[in-house]
């Protein structure tokens, strides 16, 4: 931590944040220069606050210089994470695709839409059962029967399933269900479920919420990581800005900017991140083309009969078109898309 | 709601915007002007989401022309709701201060400060037993033992408590204990929780999310007034904006606006608005001055030591000084501010 | 326009309501709900601001139902506008790419520069004379010298000029040297400027404001049209929100909501957009998979020794295989990059 | 500058980050410590470009540790600047209101409200012959006509007179007419007029940008006082966010921020910082309350018939009211409204 002073700080007050930084533990090196003084503090704990200095008499401006993340970090970690299912990895040379409905309807829709995603190439099937809705006079999901409709159509496929957790008391009941645990935007920072999902074996995949730094984001990650459940992966799907046109403003340039910051994998779901399914294929695109590890699609058989997020949720014949589109665009950064799926289509499929 | 067709819509594509809107049980009107035709369609259900209909071909723009809330809503209750506990009213003419540390951390602690807070005027004892910490390295609340030294001074000052809830598990346990249950912003859209709190019968105080719309606030609210629970305070507490001097923006004129749109009271937090300790004072004269009907201080009695948000922590002589300056600016708009306490010590307290 | 009342408006305020818009030259239509009244207003004139009706008494919401512009909107010209500069078509299917300094320095600088983005397919030689510096102690561009280094290369490489015009007074200068004038974000909204450039012949390069929304840059844009030039490009360079970890996030959603609303072509500038020359690449190759018309990137033949944003400017090398990823990319939606360039290539150069 | 090296960087990183350095004119001081390097940077140009070094291989952060601004600040002029016009003094202790109509329109509406203004409290008339507009279409002002009116207007009611200039061309004009030149928000970063200004001797009024950081705004009121006009008066009026019920989200909590880092007085419109004429009183009481130094006020003779902002400008009978509202909140704070006004009133005016 660096500590710089104001031009006009007294001596006395230099010596009194000298003071009250040494009995927070820090070791002190001072360095005093023809207009200011600057202290250079080592040592002190990770969750120091660095306010408690910024707001001392003669302080101008306390500077951190460590992330106060660990675990989430590439300096702890400088090769890629690659999460294991199965016969599935995400993080690797492989862009996954996670597809299906927002939630699960009937059984019909559902078996509809994950056979249609399959063929189109996704690799997991993706469909809410306890819903999040902003309305408590909302459609909420049906529960655990939506997850058994769900798991029995991932299973039929040969899909991999994620399913929203929204609370710590459904934890049990969705890890008899589901492969990957998905943390909601609005419970990225429910650190209450955040530490028991940290204790848990699933894998979890932990959006970021709409006014998340990514610094806040990865601290969140670190919450699971820290309880010893290594599988984390992030999923970025709109920030909000001022701009209303869209629903949330995707923020595409988080790609690079996590990668850069951390070892975990980055998904993208451009169906919250706009709210319109017109838009979804071109910042699906726009994803894989930044380097998304993956991405999350909702996919509906008939959306506009949907009983959440129709606006959003893709036809399957859309879904299939933005699909050979993003096999084209993968190569360009060395990755590539459901490979095996493309050959077995070419004998017939 | 109201359907704006494009200007080059063909006939087909408003048949076709009409028979759905019909099919989703609206009345629709049409109405076909020189150039362009607008649908009015009554009826439908609330929870209808707007975004089915502005995807279809041909539509320009749908515009709703009812509020998504109905018990949160003035046009529900045109008059102030005053929430009554034992001799304490919020939401009358009185501004209600809520003060106090941000965390239980010791007896002493508690008591100085409680006994500090009430000499100042403040009615209400705030303070931390469960944190919710972005930090998973972080201190992270004293749990019971917090409620119970807590709940013991605000009963030897004669002070109602308010504490925050973190999860669902936590409630029976906090009932025991507090008069106002708090929820975090970070809580807000923890809609599991709020439907609970619907149907318990201690009021509650609801912060705003760091980047919610006034229109989700009021919604997260209905979710409470939906369940039988009509004590909802509302309390602003900064939004986030790009500005990075202060922690958040503390969105003063959300006062006026939510007392325009609702009747429920509306308190503010210059604490964690500006998460600086001398940014406090005059953005808790700013909410007074814009009508707020309560506000959230934190005070310490030794805040370079406190565990948790020492920093924007006043000390004791600060708050007296800041309770001073708000006998001066309430009575500009008609409001006073702990009468009784001032006659009091107008006697020689 | 559509006026909502209150639901319990009086009779009183309906009929002041109406009298108000009958004096603004509109005719009126009431419709009379069981809830509440609702009236639609037609005619009247494209800049009445809505405002006036909404502070009257009685009334809700006031809904706008036409955009307020018109030779911008995609309704006035259903077909995309392709601007033709000599042998140059932006916005036609090949992808445009504009590349050079952030600012002319030297002959060298600017020669070697340019027969780097030459080399490496880009069609537009952009780089700045007269600077928007926003610390007055920076350097400031080298003007009319600068222009004059500038279109002597341009014309060497047989490539257009775009740079940038910061004020009135230098339009007749400009004029002289460029093929395209660059508006820069800071003056989206200088309607001075705007006025004047739509007297003139040159086509336009308008950037949007860090914080304008997408109505008010087509707004800006339509002060262009309106004086009869109808050659103005769009581009994106990142919006501000409180993600401070690049400088700005730059709007790739911009791209296809811009191509719905507007016929308008419509680039992004990727360098401005993230302030970090290791995430330009990727930025770059999102806004051409989601269908940009059209690139913006700073490339120096030595960034680290640039007088202005050398952090952001690309090395020769690293712009040469973005290129080729590039030319992966863009045939995934039907879109081309400088194909002549590489069939020369082929032949040795 | 400190530049945080990361905990992997290698030697030669270290080197080359040096090297570079001490080839821009720093001397650097290195620090080696457990975990990694940190290099203090001492010496180099105000104008350096920290990004430029944030880009090499091996470096974690950069911090700058000076304000990049240096005539604005309060380290370098510790007392509160006072500015002198005529008898008027703003940024002492009386709090300084300008109000009047957004435009000029005709004579009798100038009078009108001129009076209505100055029977209130005011100390200078506000008021637009130049207007920008976001839309071609919408009234753009009288020109010198309107200076005329305003101009005669304050004359006969003793008070000063300040307006906006929009462009370079119109300053010789302007400064003919006003007491205080106004730069609007859309104008901040202008630096071809800011430079112009800081020639001209007449005070300025410089309003933020809606999206501006304090740490531009003060940059731009340095381009001024580098040309050697050191009157220059801050005006926050409103910060974009994503909510959208207020035009724009006023930002109170910049009153007192500015009022630590820079010596200017700094003045509120909540006029344009709300948008809507019934949120104007509780933000002015606010505004006074967090302690600003001045308001600016729309009022006009006859809202509903505005040419200009109607909806946001205040009825005479309304800003009476507020001036009297806002006569019991400055002392509060030691400040006093208007007092010789009052006395005069006292009197039988």
């Amino acid at each position: 931590m660096v500590v710089v002073m104001q031009e006009r700080a007294t001596d006395e007050q230099v010596q009194h944040v000298i003071a009250q930084l040494v009995g927070m533990g820090f070791d002190v090196h001072r360095s005093t220069g023809a207009l200011r003084t600057v202290l250079g503090a080592v040592g002190g704990t990770r969750e120091f606050d660095p306010r408690l200095i910024e707001v001392l008499d003669g302080v101008q401006e306390v500077l951190r210089i460590t992330e106060p993340y660990k675990l989430a970090s590439r300096t702890f970690r400088p090769e890629n994470t690659v999460i294991t299912i199965g016969d599935l990895r995400v993080g690797g040379d492989e862009v996954i695709v996670m597809a299906g409905p927002c939630s699960a309807e009937t059984e019909e829709q559902v078996e509809t839409t994950t056979a249609a995603v399959k063929r189109a190439g996704a690799k997991v099937l993706r469909g809410g059962a306890f819903k999040p809705r902003s309305s408590p006079y909302s459609f909420q999901g049906l529960g655990e029967e939506g997850l058994r409709l769900l798991r029995g159509a991932a299973d039929r496929h040969n899909l991999k399933l994620v399913s929203e957790i929204m609370d710590l008391s459904q934890l049990e009941l969705m890890e008899k269900y589901v492969d990957i645990l998905q943390v909601g935007a609005r419970n990225m920072q429910n650190f209450t479920l955040l530490r028991e999902l940290g204790r848990a074996r699933t894998p979890v995949l932990l959006k970021r919420g709409i006014s998340a730094t990514i610094e806040e984001w990865l601290l969140s990650a670190e919450y699971i990581l820290a309880g010893g459940n290594m599988n984390v992966m992030l999923c970025e799907r709109g920030i909000r800005t001022f701009e209303s046109y869209t629903r949330n403003t995707l923020d595409i340039s988080a790609i690079p900017v996590v990668q850069k910051l951390s070892h975990l994998p980055v998904l993208v779901d451009p169906s919250h991140g706009t709210g319109r399914r017109d838009k979804v294929a071109p910042m699906a695109r726009a994803a894989v083309a930044a380097g998304a590890d993956g991405l999350l699609i909702e996919v509906h058989s008939d959306p506009d009969h949907a009983l959440s997020d129709g606006a959003q949720s893709m036809f399957p014949n859309q879904f299939d078109r933005l699909m050979a589109e993003l096999r084209i665009i993968a190569p360009a950064i060395g990755r590539s898309i459901c490979l095996e799926t493309v050959a077995r289509r070419g004998w017939g499929v």
